[in-house]
């Protein structure tokens, strides 16, 4: 699709506090994540992927942690990158966070 | 860099009321660009460029504009997308606009 109107396209919810939308071309995707179920106490399971990601937090705020990288403490505005790889993950410093994470190549498993 | 701290680093300014910061990978670029002479009689010229895009609209109204698709208005939490050489700009209808554009591969001459 050319664009995605976010009144008119409805969440795909992953678990509870959990949703999310999606959108790609070939080669690139942009997930829309809003988190509802912050803060949390602890930061959610690291993960990796091949592809490389960049996030901007577009509302709350967050502790990133990244393999191999300082601890950043980001709120709405901010952005992290992600290289190929790297275990990496979040913790939410506030109620409701909303991510905008993109990622080239796409991730097949999203779709 | 890993992180982009909106607080910590000075916007690149294009010309009167087109500012820019951007952060990213290998192949992955992202750049959050605010304006601010907005609302816009006339859309801006059309471009293309063989790089794929998407962006996030983050604050305020536009229409978008895209080759072969529907003119589309658009506010905050909507989405658009840009295929590899397609003519596509837009039009501010609000004085401040924030858009987060993501490219694959990067836009070498954004560098």
């Amino acid at each position: 699709m050319a664009v995605l109107k976010f009144d008119e396209v409805p969440y795909e919810k992953l678990k509870e506090g959990l949703q999310r939308k999606i959108i790609h071309t070939n080669n690139l995707m942009t997930v829309l994540i809003d988190f509802s179920d912050g803060p949390w106490d602890e930061r959610d399971a690291p993960h990796s992927h091949p592809h490389e990601q960049i996030s901007y937090v577009a509302e709350g705020e967050i502790i990133f942690y990244c393999e191999g990288e300082e601890d950043q403490h980001l709120k709405a505005g901010d952005m992290f990158s992600v290289p190929s790889g790297k275990m990496h993950t979040v913790k939410l410093l506030t109620s409701k966070v909303r991510l905008i994470d993109s990622f080239n190549p796409l991730r097949e498993e999203f779709l």
